[in-house]
């Protein structure tokens, strides 16, 4: 059986999230759907992660085997062809039928984005958290510093989630005040800046990226100091971290392989 | 009565244009009905220029009059309050009564954003051109420059147009591939770059900027020399220029007033 690699951008906006669901468009529901139609059969898709419903992705990974043969290229057109515009197979990778997109995952890598200014442009209203008022942004990276290597991440994770361990690795976790060198190509014109809040890890639990954000923002607003980010760590209570950041500013950028 | 000049960003996707239809969802219709709402009358709002169906704004301009006495910030923060979050009032300059938003313009800039890759990342496709296979960029930029000074620009307004003159000044035209220096800010990560065309001129015609666009393609796909745009020029008519640009990758950029 030929096995692929795929990598996949989408926009989620409207989306139920990567995995199928009962009702909703999912990303997974479209790709099984799409390669069914190329396969004669039902197929399963596998991710790297689960993205909620309306994260994106700019390079979500999934492993799936098929019957016929088909080259990657081939494969990527032929799926492109079938899919709506929102979703796209920016490469399929053959790949060892062991391969596996969740288990030989070694690391991902999120954006979480945020407008801080008065008026969200439109072409960002999508795609980034509207974050207005003062944000300091020195403080927050400070913050974001402390998520840096192994830690019991439970105090992120969503309640009601019972995975076997909490703990995992931040391999760095960083936010910056993105480049306006590209502003005259841009699409964000008013004033205000893009805040980016990037981490890679070798896994991340349940919202864990966007608990993150929403308590680098409580730091960024002033209300906490940078510090209290080890507190809130170390406590292992959900209750202690900022709200869970909205779906829209989470980008899936990459996932790392061996 | 308080005038005002309005700054306008807007995402045109599923929108009927600026002007106001006998149906569907227009910018001006959702200004007007935003301001009639705010000044307890009915509102006429003046665009500098009225973009089609599906074309974006950056930094549309407009003029308004008003009944009751407001500040600009806060008439920009009550518009926001009541606009879709497609459209966004980035500015309310006081202006003298008889500042027209349209006939006082100096010169308007439009980019027309094209996507040059085999796959169009998700985020960019409400707002560019896909073109697919090898572009000359250098060539492109060559034609556009013959579009720079004062000339009859009949072949490439849309046909049933009568304006008085068909005559413009372009102030400046040129076509250049987008700088990646912000790629890892950006939302873009297929294979492919983005291609601008970008252009300043004291006035357009009807479907100007888009045939141009179209026009440039052609020279840009190696179906024609830069030259031939000179021909085409010359000759005052449509059927010489090269097919419109569809509506999706035009963006008005700002709008100069002296």
């Amino acid at each position: 059986m030929p096995s692929f690699k795929l990598t996949v951008s989408y926009d989620g906006t409207g989306m139920v999230g990567w995995q199928r669901q009962a009702a909703g468009v999912s990303v997974q529901g479209l790709l099984e759907d799409a390669l069914a139609e190329l396969d004669g059969q039902s197929v399963t898709v596998t991710g790297a992660g689960r993205t909620d419903a309306g994260v994106h992705a700019l390079g979500q990974a999934a492993s799936v085997s098929l019957a016929r043969t088909i080259d990657g290229p081939s494969l990527a057109r032929a799926l492109n062809a079938k899919l709506p515009l929102s979703v796209r197979v920016l490469d399929a990778l053959s790949v060892a039928p062991s391969f596996h997109a969740r288990f030989d995952a070694r690391s991902k890598t999120y954006h979480y984005r945020m407008w801080n200014g008065e008026v969200v442009p439109p072409f960002e209203r999508a795609y980034t958290w509207h974050v207005p008022g003062p944000l300091d942004v020195p403080s927050m990276a400070a913050a974001a510093a402390i998520f840096e290597g192994k830690h019991d991440f439970a105090a992120f994770q969503s309640t009601g989630t019972e995975p076997v361990t909490t703990t995992r690795r931040v391999l760095s976790a960083s936010v910056h005040v993105a480049s306006r060198s590209g502003a005259s190509e841009g699409l964000a014109r008013s004033a205000g800046v893009l805040v980016v809040f990037e981490v890679s890890g070798d896994g991340f639990l349940r919202h864990m990226v966007r608990s993150m954000a929403g308590t680098l923002v409580e730091v960024g607003r002033g209300r906490r100091p940078s510090g209290w980010v080890a507190d809130v760590l170390r406590s292992r209570e959900r209750s202690r971290a900022g709200p869970r950041a909205p779906a829209e500013g989470l980008f899936l950028v990459r996932v790392e392989y061996a």
